[in-house]
């Protein structure tokens, strides 16, 4: 099946919305009481829209999950195209992340993974192009680079980040921690900035750019700090876990399994391509209307709507002021992830970063092709920001100019512009100053008969697949512990 | 409630039998319909039979839950003595744990997590006791001389086993891997000896002791690799995996919570102080019987009795060779583990090693007291065995060699002895050399309609609380799958 989103670009066909994908669902529909009363409308089928979903129809309640896509798995899906997997948004997980690695786990999919670096190749180094210069360096001597900079980036305790933030699933543990959401990227890096050679300050900033989307002064330095513990405190951490093990059939076939165990219960209902418009909360019931005009009633709402996108939903009693607050300010990541396949086999092995002169800024050969071509991931942020369907030819430059001479005969770009899309309205969360500090609670409430679950506001790997899956799983236990309570709904046991 | 099992010892009353737990489950059976026939009977309440009781009912299978002991747990248990929790077995948890996270997480118990280590009092340091005579030195000190003596033990393959252990869920994904399940420990000491200093030898050989409850020549050198890739491969890794957070309330306050759900779906029948005889599998149903008589019949088994006990219980059709082979030969831990509050309050930022001549070789200051003692927690193995009900001098003689002088107000020693519990035979699994790569997929196989899960088996973090419950998740999605798919019961949706 074709999904409507995302866009590829081949010499034969030239450029073209629209890629397959085994996250589509057709039909689109299997409503056919349109009157129906649900236990719980959810809304979004993202991992943690999936989640919910499950979780709660697993449990004996009737569930109806409205989707605005053709798709599931939100900002997270994966293209097959002539038999090869690209990651649209979302690529890699670990066993070390909990609530994704339990599904992987209990789906039996620990033999599928795949690594995403194979130093095994001819073109076998780190490139490091600045406004000084182009340098090539091997792994090794790019993971010291990489270590130091960050290691004096994030050491604002004496103790890498330990001692500030000890307990990452509790950012606030330490009540210091609140003052230092204060600090931009940039404010962190003006600090440390005599500490850092210029190679040091040209990764650094491109990892840290890589991680938030956005720009420096516009991210949080306490996010970052706060992924860096998720990572346990290491460099070596954040490449374990950020970016090293995906699935070897991609995500999507992930993402599957938690839709058709949810329609294995019989009590999933469920309509893709049916976007929202308000969800009015009578105390009774709830009341969500699609911007089609349907109405869908239940006892409670699982409303997954991304932050950046939950103003464009109405929701009748209005939201309180803190939440609004949350949503007036937004996240920041507006990250572009353009996969390039190009002709040179030998750039699997390769490595680089082009800072600040290239709006794609971090990039590595994350596989080979079936047709023997090598398969590069690159990534750009809001600092210096291109819509690369409408830049086709910038965009080429910028792949091009990451590794000159070595990246000319692109035979194919596969790319989800997040930033254009209306249903995310960015990537994956990444926080401004201040927000966690002043809205992370205000974000997690619920109001009224709605519970609000996304990984934009989990406790633990915010942003990431594994973050989706714990808030999925914690609205769906919520709903059902109180409507059990309740006796509102007869679960049907 | 007390339980029979552990024991206290206190200079008011001497040696008790039975401590207090939350765990104990009153009254012992909920079981009024003698005959009824269940859809799947776990054998096991703790945590992996929890899990796969709670899983397995949630999704609408009626169960029935039966356990040789008064409590929940198995081999993991908390005693709450004069309001303060003494962890039994098992007791350090860690976001990075998939399985026991994603329960955390979804009981929203993220933060109820308090630490061991507290270095802020006055005995605020490291001491090796060793044949060449007691030193002390910094804390900071003690965890390079480990690191160094651990680095040089897992080094086999100049990455400190990262490219022999890649994918620590997968342990033969190298298939290099399964050779090096010939070694024992006490090999690879052998091969590396001239590397190493007399320091370095000692806690090198109390860790993997600690690790192992087992002796050098009989615990596998792989599995303390997988312990140690699973820990990120650092010593860090290993401190704050294996010995750093736990339950303020003590671990039994978090495995009540899957009983009370599984409970909650009113699909749970269960009856305690019920140990097992036989298992006869007639193909169309499975009769369970029980040392007291009683016959119980049901469509599925899931049987989470450990690998040393597994040979107590009759199954026919007689169980294959491959799984009475890994039986015969059994998991090697004999770990002894006694709590000692002791009256030096200066000691709770304390730690040590005493080894070889000490039948207590490892302790940490694990808290204080709400009389303002220390609660001093110590580890012993089968090297240098002791029985500590049996030789209580001679335990009160291994705590005080610890740190001689600082340890002779012994107010209370508390403990369990795994070694003489029937339903145990031993504490935590750790294979011998060749168990895992011979019979590994045995001890994981089914078994007709008989299921068996346990950590013992577990993939991941074999041997902890995650890998029950990867295991009793793994056992019920699968009772749940082939149930549903076979129509041979009525699930109660």
């Amino acid at each position: 099946m074709t999904s409507r989103d995302g866009y590829l670009w081949t010499e034969q066909a030239g450029l073209r919305p629209g890629i397959p994908s085994i996250g589509v669902i057709a039909p689109a529909t299997n409503v056919t009481s349109p009157n129906a009363f649900y236990d719980v409308v959810v809304i979004g089928a993202g991992y943690c829209g999936l989640t919910a979903a499950r979780d709660a129809s697993l449990s004996g309640l009737n569930v109806l999950l409205l989707e605005a896509r053709d798709r599931i798995g939100g900002r997270s899906w994966s293209s097959n195209i002539d038999g090869y997997p690209f990651e649209m948004g979302g690529t890699w997980v670990h066993w070390g992340q909990p609530h994704v690695w339990r599904e992987i786990s209990r789906y039996q999919m620990q033999n599928e993974l795949k690594t995403s670096f194979d130093f095994s190749h001819g073109v076998n180094h780190f490139q490091l192009n600045t406004a000084g210069g182009s340098a090539t360096m091997s792994h090794e001597e790019e993971d010291s680079l990489f270590a130091s900079a960050l290691g004096k980036f994030v050491n604002v305790d004496g103790a890498f980040g330990r001692n500030i933030m000890p307990q990452p699933a509790n950012m606030f543990h330490v009540p210091k921690a609140r003052e230092l959401d204060n600090l931009s990227a940039q404010d962190r890096i003006d600090a440390i900035a005599p500490l850092l050679s210029p190679n040091e300050r040209a990764v650094l900033e491109g990892f840290v750019l890589l991680c938030s989307g956005g720009t420096l002064k516009g991210m949080s330095f306490l996010e970052f700090l706060h992924w860096w513990a998720i990572c346990g405190y290491t460099y070596q951490g954040c490449l374990d876990y950020l970016i090293t093990y995906k699935f070897s059939g991609g995500q999507s076939s992930f993402a599957i399994n938690f839709f058709k165990e949810a329609l294995s219960t019989k009590r999933l209902s469920y309509a893709f391509s049916t976007p929202i418009k308000s969800v009015n909360d009578k105390g009774s019931k709830v009341e969500v209307t699609a911007r089609n005009g349907h109405t869908y009633q239940a006892a409670r709402i699982i409303c997954t709507v991304p932050l950046n996108v939950l103003s464009t939903v109405s929701f009748d009693p209005p939201l309180p002021a803190g939440k609004c607050a949350a949503i007036g300010v937004g996240h920041v990541n507006q990250c572009v992830k353009v996969h390039a396949e190009v002709g040179d086999k030998a750039m699997r092995s390769w490595t680089g970063v082009t800072y600040p002169s290239n709006p794609l800024i971090y990039a590595i050969g994350d596989g080979t092709t079936p047709a023997g071509n090598t398969h590069v991931v690159a990534f750009g942020a809001d600092q210096h920001h291109i819509q690369p369907e409408e830049k086709l030819a910038e965009t080429f430059a910028a792949v091009q100019n990451l590794a000159p001479g070595k990246m000319d005969a692109v035979r194919r770009l596969v790319f989800h512009n997040w930033s254009k899309d209306e249903f995310a309205k960015g990537a994956w969360f990444f926080s401004p100053p201040k927000l966690l500090a002043d809205h992370l609670e205000d974000m997690r409430a619920r109001h009224g008969n709605v519970y609000f679950a996304s990984s934009d506001w989990a406790l633990l790997w915010r942003s990431f697949i594994d973050g989706a899956i714990e808030e999925g799983a914690r609205a769906a236990m919520a709903v059902k512990t109180e409507l059990a309570e309740a006796d509102k709904v007869n679960l049907r046991l």
